[in-house]
């Protein structure tokens, strides 16, 4: 009970549904709103409306955005021959800050997963297939967690694209910018020493 | 760079800004949005829109609804004779979760603070001293916070109610509900020692 009226109450609800956000910060958030209802609050109701209309998947690579192909697979400079196949758009977004990768990408939407019921036809690996051809890419980077799922979906992949003949590669395992050793686990620790190069 | 276009980072920029939210779990959350786009986040924004325009403070407590008096200061029921005067809605909002309150509120918008430079004619003060004779109140309970500013505003309201002759009370102060001697602060435990009970 919030005290504050059924359809204040429902918005806090819906609040605390989001990721990240329980009842406690869903109130919090939705009382500055209310605050700040002529402002901050119409503004952000506005663009939600207009995101929830306009957003769409890229018909290319599965990124979103508002247009039906997004603005980096219509970007011509990024045409590099160079696929980055990433398990979903939360990915393609933290490459992309990164701001080391040229070319375009490839949202899976997902990981193989055995106990979830995703096999391969779940995922968007046959136009990862399609596109191989069709855009003259020499090689696929595989930018997949290094988990179980991630890795297995990662040599999924990798089989299903041998007989293309495309480079597959995946990103480096080792140890991260500025991690001590000490804290880092022993996977990491043997998967940066099998891995070590010259220095 | 959020990589799906300008209204998308703007959206998600505008959800950064959100108390107890930052770039990580704005991106996140809008992700989660776009993925029910027809759905959660389209309701969501009618929500949000419809509150903006509709929320307002209520003219008698100051407690947030959609009408110019709040339901509990509608409520016949309520009308106990009791004030329960809070520092803002959050605090109203937790004092009706514990449902241990009958009568109505008052909501200070905020605590005296020297620093601040708040001063009682930036509080709700005068409108709580109208109260007590028009609503012919006998008891004004000072729910604030056992801070310095809450208890500096406490001691200020109950000098401004000397006069009318309404009984003045105050939260007990003491060991919180599952509270661990150990693990409590010097202050509550010599509070707690001095307003003992009988066992």
């Amino acid at each position: 009970m919030a005290a504050g009226g059924d359809e204040i109450e429902t918005l806090i609800a819906a609040m605390a549904r989001l990721p990240g956000l329980g009842p406690r910060s869903a109130r919090r958030i939705v009382l500055q709103l209310i605050r700040k209802r002529a402002g901050q609050m119409a503004q952000l109701a506005a663009l939600m409306a207009s995101v929830a209309e306009n957003a769409r998947e890229c018909l290319v690579c599965g990124n979103v955005s508002q247009s039906d192909i997004c603005p980096i697979c219509e970007n011509p400079a990024r045409a590099s021959g160079e696929i980055c196949v990433v398990t979903d758009v939360a990915d393609l977004w933290a490459m992309e800050r990164g701001r080391a990768f040229g070319g375009r990408y490839h949202v899976l939407d997902g990981n193989l997963s055995a106990l979830d019921e995703i096999g391969p036809e779940d995922l968007r690996i046959p136009q990862l297939v399609e596109r191989i051809a069709e855009e003259n890419i020499r090689e696929v980077i595989l930018a997949l967690s290094a988990t179980v799922e991630g890795q297995t979906t990662a040599h999924y992949i990798a089989e299903a694209l041998a007989e293309t003949g495309v480079t597959v590669t995946g990103l480096a395992q080792g140890v991260p910018i500025g991690g001590e050793l000490d804290y880092l686990d022993d996977g990491t620790i043997t998967a940066a020493l099998r891995a070590r190069r010259k220095f």
